[in-house]
């Protein structure tokens, strides 16, 4: 069957959020979109599990913060539900008993913790690169920094806890810098200690990729499923985009995927070989999410036991009950090293390990969950890990902040080019914004400044 | 036109040298093969411009050394003459004024070579994950060691330009027990600090691209160029390889491209998630190799300049004239972050840059070459850049050596599967040779342990 001819005013390659935010913002401003999706779905990063009973299940992204305006904004605008994260039976950082620790130890963290606050209020978040001292924090993994700074053997354990929680990458992986600057752009260190709080206390009741099927009904024929973009064409005078099934023609285009599959669309003329570079070398983290519902929530009554984190596969477990508690559930995460490790084994025996931790900390009743599921991240094709790209050493103080900028009449949005909230929900609606606010602005358009 | 059916014992994805061999030695073996190459040409990153009186200059792997036995031997039985590299001219360490150094720069220098040295004999080339301090040394960029390491601002300049010279990357890009490791490989530290030494001395009259054109010529029509691979289809009794014009169907395979190009073949079941996580992180060097042909050898007749290298785009040059002379030639290498930016840039400004850095090395004779071509591998579509893959800090401990492991009836050959030489010819050779005799094994061949 012949590729069908389209022209059009923008062409979207990407409907995960930040694409279709892109979407919307241009057609109210009376641009037209065409939008490319590789994948048979909408969401990217966010994808909902939803049962036979209609109850929502977050594989991908779960949680928001009230300071998040951008997507609370959305939700609400949507006429999306919420509800608060059930806290009780956490376990991870906030659960370990620091207040146990002898007080040389405490001391340690303490200072260890204000040190990083430090640097992390230094960060110039627009350019990085621009921090003080960047360029000696840019050579330097996490984990060279943690050996350089924290003595105590234990705390160097609940650190790499925290980081595989937080970034699902080992710490001797990723650059210094990219993990100061990462913490200042989703609002500071103490959201990253206190995993109670900021970013994580809200939910959606009918799930996060509501959002992406609401926003995607409104586009109604402008957007193609299974349709991965193979080739974009560029010039002075517009862009043309092969895809499965389609070639389209515009005048601008937005490549709203992540950096890491950017190398799959041949681009022609080749993009600066130092943007390829750049997108080249951001990796995406590694990430198994795993679901275990059960017939009524025994965590909430119970002390956890105390584990030695190296004896358990995840680095922290949660409540991920049902919004109406009909579905008791818990929810842990295998992320870095051992999510590489168990992708490769079979399902049975995850299952089976992941159960027998859950046991450990919170009792034989863990054992026999009424329903098992998990998501491994890095089996999607165009997508490859979550949460999020990471910057290897060298990388920020290199380029990074370009990777927003646009080339010619292609512009780049993902939250992998956000300012803010890099990473999240929120980061990705910004550039998403961002990029149709180019595009309009390139096309003459009225913009209406209320970003 | 629909895909032509072959069937046959072992199929060799690329037609590099390490590709090449392997064939050989299968059909040596009495197993039949075939050969699929992306490219239109073989040869990888040996590359030959023949001018039109036929004389050969070597855009890409361009020298030999007495110990490299393999190579050598291949050579020779090959029938191919060789001529020494001309010493005279040379730009780089070995030419900068060391003993013009005051006493204390000159003793630190020989005191961190000397750590450096010893690190380098402490590897275990084998498995360099138990070499001691394996995973203090790989959490480090090479920079933040030399940080450690060093003081003299001068001296880290001068371990810069080596490292740049050596890798075509930034010291901050990669790892520190990966420099100790490939050091060790290709024969010990002294070969990297005496550019004049061992593995630089030697030159094929023809051009090295010639080895490969020589291979090729046996193999007849078991070889197809233009045919990249796609997909590899593998059981546990046998492969399929579906290719641009071709379906080959063997009992084994042989992966002969560079781990970073692996991620272009979609394999089917997918490889496990650590090898590709691991081939995936493995980064290209980037490099633009640069000839300018003169009337005259003129720089073998006067005093080099001492430029300041921070004023110069490449980190060294030498002399690259042809074996008879008739075409006196310099070749300079732009390498590593230098290289991305002068890729983005028009051939003419390139051209120029060059030149006028060579006039300050060797004066103004060297503006007005009469002719001048050069070679960015960056812009090679299946290998993208030189001379060999490089790892970044963490990856040396987690995996590496697992490279060269065969996964079921898919075999792994390309330089950097190699034991000895990583990154040269000489290992490409290796890797080829042991990855045709495990499917010689497999296949329950009788094998000559000549190796």
């Amino acid at each position: 069957m012949p590729s069908q001819e389209i022209t059009t005013d923008a062409v979207i390659i990407g409907a995960g959020i930040s694409g279709l935010i892109a979407a919307h913002k241009l057609l109210e401003a009376g641009v037209e979109v065409v939008v490319l999706e590789a994948a048979p779905r909408v969401g990217g990063r966010l994808l909902t599990k939803v049962l036979s009973d209609g109850t929502a299940f977050d594989l991908g992204g779960q949680w928001l913060g009230p300071e998040m305006w951008r997507v609370t904004n959305l939700v609400r605008d949507l006429g999306l539900a919420t509800f608060a994260q059930n806290e009780t039976g956490r376990m991870d950082l906030s659960a370990q008993p620091l207040s146990s620790m002898d007080q040389l130890t405490q001391a340690e963290w303490a200072w260890y913790t204000a040190k990083i606050s430090w640097l992390v209020d230094q960060v110039n978040v627009e350019r990085p690169a621009e921090t003080p001292n960047a360029s000696e924090l840019d050579v330097m993994s996490v984990e060279e920094w943690k050996r350089q700074n924290l003595e105590s053997e234990y705390l160097r354990h609940l650190f790499d806890q925290l980081i595989r929680t937080e970034y699902t990458i080992e710490p001797k992986d990723f650059s210094m810098l990219f993990l100061l600057y990462s913490v200042r752009s989703a609002g500071g260190f103490e959201d990253l200690i206190d995993l109670d709080g900021g970013n994580h206390t809200m939910r959606l009741t009918e799930g996060m990729q509501t959002i992406c099927t609401k926003l995607a009904e409104k586009l109604g024929d402008r957007l193609h499923l299974d349709s991965q973009a193979y080739e974009l064409e560029h010039s002075e005078t517009g862009v043309r985009v092969i895809s499965e099934g389609f070639n389209v023609n515009a005048k601008h285009a937005i490549v709203a995927i992540p950096p890491n599959q950017a190398q799959r669309i041949d681009f022609d003329p080749v993009l600066p070989r130092r943007r390829m570079k750049l997108m080249q070398r951001l990796e995406m983290g590694s990430v198994i999410k795993c679901f275990a519902i059960y017939d009524r929530p025994f965590w909430r009554t119970q002390t956890l036991k105390a584990v030695d984190p190296d004896n358990l596969i995840f680095d922290h477990a949660m409540d991920a009950s049902s919004f109406d508690d009909k579905h008791p559930a818990l929810v842990a995460f295998i992320g870095g090293d051992d999510a590489v490790f168990w992708s490769d084994r079979p399902a049975g025996t995850r299952r089976r390990a992941v159960l027998e931790n859950l046991a450990m900390i919170y009792g034989d009743e863990a054992l026999y969950p009424r329903d098992y599921f998990d998501h491994d991240w890095m089996t999607e094709p165009f997508i490859g890990g979550g949460y999020q790209c990471y910057a290897p050493p060298g990388v920020m103080t290199n380029g990074f902040e370009e990777l927003r900028e646009p080339i010619g009449r292609i512009h780049f949005a993902g939250t992998e080019t956000a300012v803010w909230y890099y990473g999240y929900v929120e980061g990705a609606i910004e550039a998403g914004e961002r990029s149709a606010l180019e595009v309009q602005k390139a096309l003459g358009k009225e913009v209406k400044e209320e970003i």
